[in-house]
């Protein structure tokens, strides 16, 4: 039995996001659908983390168990045959047998894309946040300074997930806020994510960066632990998963 | 009487190009139907120069004439509710009243996107050339430098065009190819561009970096002045005017 990894790309927009629901269209079942095409068997995938309906991604990786004994190369070619356009394989290795897409994954990066300029971009639709007045790019600089290292990030969760999570604690690592001209990108890096946890920190960065909070606020969210003195959630389209490190 | 220059982005993917060919969906047709919505007569829309159908742009430039007093900034914001998602008004200024669009242009930037890897992407979808096979790109480079100059660029016209142009003699001032890992960028400027020149040019470029034709051949085929020596055209899908100068 070989144990599969996978590196895979999607756009998100026209999808109910990773996790298989029913008979919704999800990333994870369009490609539990197309695999066996290629191994002759069924597969169970498993995903680094399910993502949001909206939501994309450059480096999604997940696993799966065969008993084909097709090259990775070739199996990345037959598969993408079957797949949409808006999804794709763009690596495949052999793991060793203990691989576990999600509880291997020592850290995980995602990128949240706003265009803040006054008129909208066709060639962002669907993948970005307009914001239009003018972002305070230090000032949310300063702000996500306070929610780097190791903290409960409760303030930082949906509440509809909240009772589902046995601990709240996660350690963010990287969190840059990049300009370019009219594009900010936020790369947030951390060992575990919390449901909807980069959305909430990229409305609350975003409200620092209007000068609706002020940085030191967010230290204040982050204490307080109430997730209704933060930003609103940023809308899915500007999030990118981009990086699963193991 | 104000003449009013806009800039305007678009994702041609659905659209036969810019310039009105009767009732086909085309982005000048399309602005055409638009703007008389907020300036409230008919305007006739100066366009630097057409893209093909599938091009992209970032920065397309026009001008038009109009008695609205509606300021620019109220002008882009009305303009855009009555455009599709496809296009937006980026920009809008009064121009002196002897300023058009393709006249007055001193040059133009073209970028040329190539997704270079073995698996297409989702995301890059109707935004790039897929070529699987690794590209030497210092190659490319080095091609690339035997058409920076004043030269007859007749072998990199279409032939279905080349009756209708006076002189095939441009400048290009800028021919750069960068890498940023899989993605391959050509930026080209010139004062003006023969149809499909652009494509012809990264079509071409593109087999010297595959090693099919060594960088000197480029310039044999520029003094040979015969279309059918360099590579095919590239997809327009790649294509993007990203910058009109004044």
């Amino acid at each position: 039995m070989r144990n599969l990894k996978l590196t895979i790309e999607y756009d998100g927009t026209k999808y109910q996001g990773w996790q298989i629901q029913g008979d919704a269209p999800t990333i994870q079942k369009t490609l539990e659908e197309a695999i066996p095409r290629i191994v002759q068997h069924p597969v169970k995938i498993i995903g680094s983390g399910r993502t949001d309906s909206g939501v994309h991604a450059l480096g999604q990786t997940a696993n799966f168990q065969t008993t084909s004994t097709i090259p990775p190369g070739k199996l990345i070619h037959g598969i993408n045959a079957w797949l949409p356009p808006e999804i794709a394989v763009v690596h495949a290795e052999d793991a060793p047998p203990d691989f576990h897409a999600r509880f291997s994954a020592l850290d995980k990066t995602y990128r949240y894309t706003i265009l803040n300029r006054p008129a909208r971009s066709p060639l962002l639709k669907n993948r970005a946040w307009h914001v239009r007045e003018p972002l305070d790019t230090p000032a949310m600089q300063q702000a996500a300074e306070h929610l780097k290292g190791r903290h409960d990030f409760r303030a930082f969760q949906s509440k509809a997930d909240a009772a589902s999570v046995e601990t709240s604690v996660r350690t963010i690592t990287r969190l840059e806020i990049l300009r370019d001209r009219e594009i900010v990108e936020l790369f947030v890096t951390a060992n575990g994510f919390l449901y909807n946890m980069v959305r909430a920190i990229a409305g609350t960065l975003v409200q620092a960066g209007l000068h609706k909070l002020a940085p030191a606020d967010v230290k204040r969210i982050l204490e307080y632990q109430d997730r209704s003195l933060g930003g609103p959630t940023a809308p899915p389209q500007g999030l990118c998963l981009i990086r699963v490190r193991y």
